[in-house]
């Protein structure tokens, strides 16, 4: 019997080497490779292949936002394509190869991020504050995804909560962030490209934030989830704006959200318990929504926001926002925080939207970093946000 | 003012459609294209390739588990490689393209799954069995990832917990369902490959099973969590089994993850309230882990199970195996289902452990179907294994 029982066990893993073998071709390929001098080693086995490049974001941006140069990768005897790049400081860096001008993923990094329709291999070169990006050895947060019910939308919604380490086994109450994501993002948008997981667990672990409950919405009020997540089916992302995006429905069918969270969770409630941002399109709605409800933001966030304070339709949100602005600082947020890249092409629009604020003695925080519209400038400014959050 | 936003709207827009096709080439490519005559055709745009050709799970086996036939594409003017596939019965079905020998995810499908270490792009034919894999405009129940203690192990681990829809708004409490995994896999299999959360959606909403809540636990020991979700980073899984992997280390340790759920959800107690069931590697665990704890699960089901008796090491938990059985047959489950392929490498196993079982008087369920060591045959086994539980 036991002889049999180990034949049957050897048999069952070779089965599965196998399995494995016929997947990948045999590859023994590591790629990517950090090697000790801090540089990274890219590997693709492409023997057919005339030309094999490597893009990605440790390269400068090029040709637009969100597209990176790219150096070409060197054929070895064995087909295997081969590039080390230069020492990369820490981060989170997403790429892909192109062969013979086809962009793909690596064959050998089965971690990938999708960014609205494309998808990018990421690693993590550790250290600094890239270490935030981590999973690291300190308790972890809860990560659900449910379905919250919008009345003014007359549908139910995809929406994506973290609650602290520690949430289920007490009975504490908590704050709450709203993080909101940008055009083309979802309500996974901040969780995989945005690492808002780590980032939470990480901080608050290290006792630099508050612990608190975290709820990414989907902005996209036509959509009831995320692609592939919805009975729209398997439907690639597209073009955008989507309809009914940055028309003033969202903000409008905000309250719902924090209806439904402050129901559903042990949150603490009141203003000072309620703190909202968001990126690009997400700071837009950060920006609006809290101007549109001043009773219920202390802490608003503003990363590489869209600033324009009428967009477009007529929706009531976008008519007399002067008003509005003045009527949220009279009794201000404790924190009004303005994020912006150097190179973004919103930078111009955030500095006009700060002399304004200059001008009305509206009292904000500003913090300007390198670069453009990015999410590594995102990540960043919810590290630097998030520890502001909820201190007396 | 209005003028202003308007431009500024615009140029927000543009950037993000520039944005789009400096990722996707400005790719207009449809694939997969589901054909009114219920075909599929594939296509990739490869002008320098000389050889393309698609791979997926429509095309019989080839070579072993996992491995599929593939069919050539045929090249347009336009250098867009294109294949229509013959009639698809409904299922959901798994692809790859083979560019000069080279396999790569298809750029214009952004859907993928993670079998162990190999991305396959994914679809579904819906009608018949496969509309419960997709997610329908039914109620949604929620999806939790959070991280439980085993004090036998002595680490936090991840596990993933589905609860039915109505389970946050009542105070119900509901049997529950430990759903396994196979070698190579982690607490996420289920959920991408095996459409768990869709299964159990659907036939809830349908009255076709009982609103339960669903454990999807970890079963390599030496895992945290799944790779890129524990503190070990973004490590490549790779070749199996894990150390202490079908060592006996699992099962002994299972009674953690009961109290967790227990504590921790409002669920019903008593061995008439919780089935236990999994595929491959996750069938042994199910067997051993009912024969050890006979008061524990009135519901067992063994999919494609490795059903050795044995299985290495001197675990307690692979001792005196038949009178443990004896024992738990002795207050028999109220189902005991075995489901199997006819093409599966562990076919002659199943009835051998049949044989046995016959032999015995031990009553049992099978339930037998086409091919092999397949997702399509596990999510089968779990569409029939689920209407089956918590009946009186």
């Amino acid at each position: 019997m036991k002889k049999i029982g180990l034949f049957i066990f050897a048999l069952l893993c070779c089965g599965f080497i196998y399995a494995q073998q016929a997947l990948n071709g045999g590859s023994k390929i590591v790629s990517p490779e950090y090697n000790d001098d801090g540089t990274v080693t890219f590997r693709i086995h492409a023997p057919k292949a005339v030309k094999v490049e490597v893009t990605g974001d440790f390269f400068p941006q090029a040709g637009g936002i969100y597209s990176f140069g790219s150096a070409e990768m060197q054929e070895g005897k064995d087909g295997v394509w081969k590039y080390t790049s230069s020492v990369l400081p820490p981060e989170l860096y997403s790429y892909s190869f192109v062969v013979d001008g086809m962009r793909m993923p690596d064959p050998s990094n089965v971690f990938l991020n999708r960014d609205v329709n494309t998808l990018m291999n990421i690693f993590i070169v550790g250290g600094g504050r890239a270490d935030l990006y981590k999973v690291n050895a300190v308790p972890h947060g809860t990560v659900r995804r449910c379905w919250y019910d919008s009345p003014s939308l007359n549908k139910k919604r995809r929406i994506t909560i973290y609650t602290p380490a520690g949430y289920e086994e007490g009975s504490k109450k908590y704050p709450v962030l709203y993080l909101l994501h940008g055009m083309g993002g979802d309500e996974e948008a901040w969780m995989t490209l945005g690492r808002a997981s780590q980032i939470l667990d990480n901080l608050i672990a290290e006792g630099k934030a508050k612990p608190m409950i975290v709820v990414m919405s989907n902005g996209n009020v036509d959509q009831e989830a995320a692609p592939g997540e919805s009975s729209e089916g398997l439907l690639q992302p597209g073009m955008l704006p989507l309809p009914h995006t940055m028309d003033g429905t969202f903000e409008q069918t905000f309250p719902d959200i924090i209806k439904y969270v402050e129901k559903n969770f042990r949150v603490m409630k009141g203003k000072q318990n309620r703190a909202i941002c968001g990126l690009s399109m997400g700071g837009f709605h950060s920006m609006n929504i809290s101007r549109e409800y001043p009773d219920m933001f202390d802490y608003v966030g503003l990363f590489s926001a869209a600033m324009l304070m009428r967009a477009r339709g007529n929706s009531p949100v976008y008519m007399d926002t002067e008003r509005k602005l003045e009527r949220q600082f009279a009794d201000p947020p404790r924190l009004y925080w303005i994020g912006i890249g150097k190179e973004d092409f919103l930078y111009k629009q955030n500095q006009e939207y700060r002399a304004m604020l200059d001008e009305k003695g509206y009292k904000y925080t500003y913090y300007e970093t390198e670069e453009g519209h990015l999410w590594k400038n995102w990540r960043i400014y919810l590290s630097e946000f998030v520890p502001l959050l909820f201190v007396k």
